[in-house]
């Protein structure tokens, strides 16, 4: 490792969800309503589908055939893994009871040598491992990821069991001097990287590393997807993954790439590892992420096309995409400690990946169009229902993304209304942080410091991307503006912290009016409008006398604003007027396509300025 | 008059800063300073300089030759002038004697016939009217000003009875039939409307119109200028007035000439007028004017140039165009009612003009450079001191742009905290407004309103250009955001208003990133930043380690801010880092040049931004 890499590795440690309690106007009903309303409906889902009965049927206890698409047995393993985070939350032995039978059923799936694929048990059982592409590790990951929750929701192992049969499985089979194998769709390559924290075995660390390692050797899928028009850059297995400079392929594959080797970096340390990773983030956010925070432009490849190519209303960036760009950037945060990967992560969370689900909790956006003419809408299930059961896994794991534990105490990455718990190993202490905000919908957040004990520890806060101003103050005494340091995208605090002291920052949360790159053509002429992480849209629900793409706003339009909790589930909304003097409103873009069908523009055109000056 | 034109007059009424009490930490210090340290400099620099004592030697009162600059009586004009202001703010017998002496020294030195210019009486008396270029009228225009001003201060013709001689005189040489003048620096026009509206004498205002008239016509001050290099347009005297395109020449009689044009329309209606200003007031600002609201870049012409020549160390910008810009757009903002000619004015009050003034009260900038490499500083007096005497009749009547009667009620128009009385002439009653804010350094702003009877009216409130996102409450309740009539710049809130209604407007204030356009050469690859309406500079005082434009700054970059009371008579100071790693305090440009000497840049240099998105 050179020393020049590894000096920018900070290596901060992961505050888990379940140490964070959110409390929060904004987050919390959203965390019941995935209990309560979307856990439902993709159970019921998986149930109606044959999703899990392709289980029983497996396992000999129910007659059939195999039914569904060759990866259905993911959707179970992710609404298991979100289930048990729910659970972790809010117990529920009805709850419970439900995954605990499932959790028997695919267990007894599990052939004798420790696979385990309905797909191929019951339809190809002949052709195990001759594909690629066919997902039976992609769907070892999520079995493997479910189990680990389920273990750490209830105790119980038998998932974790069956996932550690299924991983050593993988490991008798590939590996050095063993099979080739280069999985056609990432995630195996971080659930080895979990499986590896839970259970301490290096061998499955390893095995993550080597799967790694597979990929741009030409001996694994890639040779396969030559033949396809959109060739092996697809699957992540055009260029051996350290020499990886230019995101690429499908996009979720893509950033569960990236976020397995940032894990993997975690571990190793590997600097060819991390300057890959340094590269690709550049790529990625700087030239193919949409305000949004989507990912992936183009259908015809669930992916990435050329830089700077974000149409609009054809934008696909699949709500799994944005997920995935949440999971890779909070790497990315503990990997560096840097604001910036936070910055995405709040960006994910409030846009696009937040927009995946309607407010009734039971419909779904597999695509995520920053435009449209009004016919697109979430439903309440697909056959291939990734986005689905992978909101059901983010969402009540969302108080993940809050805290980290950074070298010398704590960062604060996300405001959120809640209560943290925070282990300081070096201080042998806990801190408890209680956070008091209104946030995304006011900039204020106050931060009650409950150490065990009086304690010298930092403080670091982030301040996000999109605010220029701030203010700082402990204990109602301002810090002095010149003496705030300001550290990596956070505003640091060091002193000796006594129980009930009061961190106030004040975040200058205004209507901010967002231009394109010129590179992005689709953009040209038109304005974006965001405030704090929140980005807006406007809706012919709220704008019937405007009709689509033919308004203009001038980027000097002043809004009105308003928090009103009786509009589309509480948000602030923004009233201001076209250049054509018609009255204009906008509403977060998340929640888009709840009312009436109707048209929605994120970006719209910017009218002259007619007095604009000349600096 | 064109229909068309005629429905873009508002015809607002003004409401004089006699009826303005300001009582706010920012502007009331200034008044208070202005009268004991700022005028006492200026009268004891006319004193010594020797103006006074031309009266005196005009009237025979006194030996002695002309002293000075041919122009020097228009500094005393100017000193008595805001000295008037002064005492209609704060009765003070002293002063009011001091102003009387040098108000009957300056009646005594009119002749028999009218004239009233000492350099002529006593200098030039056989080449009185042979040289538009020697501010016979100009220091006329200064008197008549100086006349009302302390008429209205002190109820005393002896003045303002002196003005009428004088303009009458005028009327008996000049106009039609008679012989013709081009007054070579403006002044005499807007000062006729003036003397008009308190003597109501049609005479004086057509008088003023004529003069207009006489522009561009090839037989005044034009002809002259021809020869030199800068040509009529130095005069304005290159076309007819209601041709006028183009800002042109030396910037403060071109700032005159509008502000005239524009008294002439509120009187006039004159289509032709108003359309001449509203193309020169477009190409003014928006390719002719600083961030600061500085007009007139070079020294040469002490005016302008070609567009977007906005050079930042070798800008000119001289006070009094500063000033003269506030007057213009002020009488802009009257006689159209829209906001934005009050932005201007909030931009001069806050930078152009401020910064003319030391925090001292005793020094001033002639010319206001945007960026400096240590060596301009204020100084105590000049051979040429309109500056100094602009600011002591400026600053005590800042009150003049608070408030304006729009037809159906009340515009606030500036946010100063103080009270002010409106009288509703179409409701024959009178409104106390009492607003309370810490602007410019916090954008929330209470407005008690209290009506003589419960009376309903409007009251509209501006939103400042700057300003992106606003929430107005009414007795607090919150206006809801879908209901804000924004109408020219500001939210129109009309109903029947009960004495101790309040209105509360909460700007957003953040701190804000400018880029000039890209055909400003000068700023190419800059940023600027302002907050609220204060632009902001870094200063050598608070950056040691740093050097003149040898750092860069991220557009991305956040500022802690913080209000110190402690520094530089109280104001908020900006925190955050070069994009080099060194700590960068910002202050507001009014303020630079009040501490030791060193560099000061607006501007500066932008460092790209490593994270820039894509959008």
């Amino acid at each position: 490792m050179s020393t020049h890499t590894a000096g920018r590795l900070r290596h901060w440690g992961h505050v888990p969800f379940t140490s964070v309690n959110i409390s929060g106007d904004f987050w919390r009903p959203r965390i019941s309503l995935l209990k309560d309303i979307t856990l439902r409906v993709c159970l019921d889902k998986c149930e109606q589908t044959g999703r899990i009965a392709n289980f029983a049927k497996a396992a000999g206890l129910a007659e059939g055939e195999f039914q569904g698409i060759y990866f259905d047995d993911s959707d179970v393993y992710k609404v298991l893994e979100g289930a048990s985070y729910s659970l972790m939350l809010d117990r529920d032995p009805e709850l419970e009871a439900e995954i605990d039978r499932i959790a028997a059923l695919i267990a007894s799936a599990q052939e004798e040598d420790g696979y385990l694929c309905t797909y191929f048990t019951l339809k190809e059982p002949d052709r195990k491992w001759t594909d690629m592409e066919k997902h039976e590790m992609y769907c070892g990951g999520h079995l493997i990821e479910a189990a680990v929750a389920y273990y750490e929701a209830t105790g119980k192992r038998t998932l974790l069991d069956a996932a550690c049969r299924l991983a050593d499985h993988y490991d008798s089979l590939f590996g050095p001097g063993k099979r080739h194998w280069v999985e056609g769709h990432e995630e195996i390559e971080l659930a080895l990287v979990k499986l590896y924290r839970v259970t301490k075995e290096d061998r499955y660390w390893k095995l993550s590393l080597w799967l790694l390692e597979e990929r741009g050797r030409g001996h694994g899928v890639g040779a396969i997807w030559d033949k396809e028009e959109w060739g092996p850059g697809y699957c992540q297995d055009d260029v051996p993954v350290k020499d990886i400079h230019h995101v690429k392929g499908h996009a979720v594959r893509a950033m569960y790439l990236y976020a397995a080797m940032a894990d993997v970096v975690h571990v190793s340390g590997d600097p060819d590892y991390l300057n890959a990773l340094l590269r690709v983030w550049s790529h990625t956010v700087e030239r193919n992420m949409y305000i949004t925070g989507g990912v992936g432009p183009s259908r015809h490849n669930e992916g990435f096309t050329h830089d700077y190519d974000l149409p609009n209303e054809s934008a696909y960036c699949e709500t799994c995409a944005a997920i995935a760009m949440a999971f890779w950037n909070h790497r990315m945060n503990l990997l560096l400690g840097d604001a910036k990967y936070a910055d995405i992560v709040e960006r994910e969370m409030y846009n696009g990946v937040l927009a995946g689900l309607s407010l009734s909790g039971d419909k779904f956006f597999y695509v995520n169009p920053l435009a449209s003419k009004g016919d697109h809408h979430r439903v309440e299930w697909f056959n291939c229902s990734c986005c689905p059961t992978n909101l059901a896994r983010f969402l009540p794991s969302v108080g993940n993304y809050v805290y980290a534990c950074s070298e010398k105490g704590i960062a604060v990455n996300q405001y959120i209304q809640g209560t943290g718990v925070i282990r300081l190993e070096e201080n042998d202490t806990n801190v408890r942080l209680k956070q008091t905000t209104a946030y995304p919908w006011q900039g204020d957040i106050a931060l009650e410091v409950l150490p065990e004990r009086d304690e010298a520890f930092e403080i670091r806060v982030r301040i996000p991307g999109w605010c220029r101003g701030y203010r700082l103050a402990v204990n109602g005494e301002p810090v002095p503006a010149l003496d705030v340091r300001l550290e990596s995208g956070y505003a640091v605090l060091e002193r000796k912290w006594i129980q009930g002291d009061v961190v106030l920052l004040q975040l200058d949360m205004p209507v901010e009016i967002v231009r394109a790159r010129p590179e992005v053509e689709a953009n040209r002429g038109m304005i974006a409008i965001q405030r704090g992480p929140v980005v807006y849209c406007v809706e012919h629900a709220d704008n019937p006398h405007l009709e689509y793409q033919s308004f203009s706003v001038r980027a000097g339009e002043a809004f009105a604003y308003e928090y009103r909790a009786d509009v589309l589930g509480g948000a602030v909304l923004l009233a201001g007027n076209t250049e054509e003097g018609k009255p204009c409103t906008l509403i977060p873009y998340y929640a888009w396509d709840n009312r009436q069908p109707g048209f929605m523009q994120v970006w719209i055109t910017e009218a002259e300025d007619r007095s604009l000056y000349a600096w």
